[in-house]
């Protein structure tokens, strides 16, 4: 079973007053992360039309350690924990692995994403292309919806 | 039973590339109603340390509609779910009201947030004068633990 | 001579780690006047096709003085100080007035922005209805070029 | 003579409903920029003091051509063109470089950065060892004020 690995770059604003990197900030990593995979890698291999329109329509995130702003990337690491007729739910980890393979976890998050067909205005049915694409990241049983 | 109302403005930059107010962007305004209500209005009834340092724990939220940018602000509404021992849980929409009493709801959420002690680098419990702020705003029982 | 008079509000976010509102956000408050003064309040004085595209060519600013976050909004006070044939000059002060009209500058900038055709994709020139309104907010003689 | 090359990502997020990347998030990229050379690459020869307080005085930026995301990074490269007796001068371009050496400019700036000694709360002078890592990336003649 695959994992994406996203390497998101920091960025020295992503922190508040309070020094560390804010709450907000972690869920642009996501989105990133969520970026890159469904729109970039999925386009790759021949489901482009993530890219075309899709929307979220709920996160969950719980925040494990502070983490401060430095010059190497954080990992997101984002798995498909479920893909319905007409939705898909990603989890990730947001997360350092020390040359050990001892984890720091910063984040730990999942979100329900609808493919949106912008043209018509509203939500779509996943294709059979999106789902082959999908099941390749998937870390449970294929529910179809 | 007491509700904390924020009228939160809205920044054209709020709106990402798809033309609409980009999911990350809500966890911000979340973010300025529970500035407003546990930082100003707490500290002007006697509660100001939740200023000094408070870490989110946890977010959980639903999008329900897309908002697009508009020179009025949006509704903020939040209420108190639970008044833990160190840590306590609010609960939000963000939301229109029209002059007939209909609302538009465009987020619903929930944030476990715990009171921290900077100098001390560690979670604090919630104070006598904190918990009698914070019931004011309480939706259900108060659960000491 | 007239003024644009936008009461910016600031999020908590607008710091960063060195607890002062960040000096790119500063040009997010310059955004949000202009958007206020080129896009709604010329659209209610019937030059409505600014909000249509509109592209910043040019910024200068200078900084005088930190900020802090507060509830209260700075004032961004704008005025126009050239009008091309396609292009034209704003400059703005970020402040605080006191009650008795003490001033604080935080920041002085100026902007050249360039009325765009999307359809078309190419700059367009000011019509006479954008002049007239641009006119008002006129600091010096019109230029027509 | 040499210059500071910073490969900057870019994020969805930072395009605006026009679906370029917004002209304020260009001075973050300047940041970013900022970041590696005073701080991060400073500290490593040496003259680590800018990270502990550094003000912005003075912002320049011309817009050339719209940029719109992808998944490359960016070039920012930048050079000082005055170090002062407490200030300097840094110019950028941001842009793309073809295979053929051919450059796609996106933006040009400068800033003013005037180093700040955060526990005295004032600007300081420019150390030996700071004068010599920046006149490494010095464009012009040193002035000394």
């Amino acid at each position: 079973m695959a994992r994406h690995i996203y390497a998101c770059p920091l960025r020295w604003s992503d922190m508040d007053a309070f020094g560390h990197v804010n709450n907000v900030v972690f869920l642009r990593y996501l989105e990133e992360a969520r970026i890159d995979f469904m729109f970039t890698q999925a386009a790759e291999a021949g489901a482009g039309e993530f890219a075309g329109g899709s929307v979220v329509a709920r996160h969950e995130i719980d925040y494990r350690r502070p983490l401060v702003h430095r010059p190497e990337p954080v990992t997101v690491e984002t798995r498909v924990t479920r893909i319905g007729g007409a939705s898909l739910t990603v989890a990730y980890e947001i997360k350092d692995t020390a040359a050990d393979g001892t984890e720091t976890v910063y984040v730990q998050a999942s979100t329900v994403v609808v493919p949106y067909d912008l043209a018509e205005g509203r939500p779509r049915r996943i294709s059979p292309v999106e789902r082959e694409f999908l099941s390749r990241f998937m870390d449970e049983e294929v529910v179809a919806v």
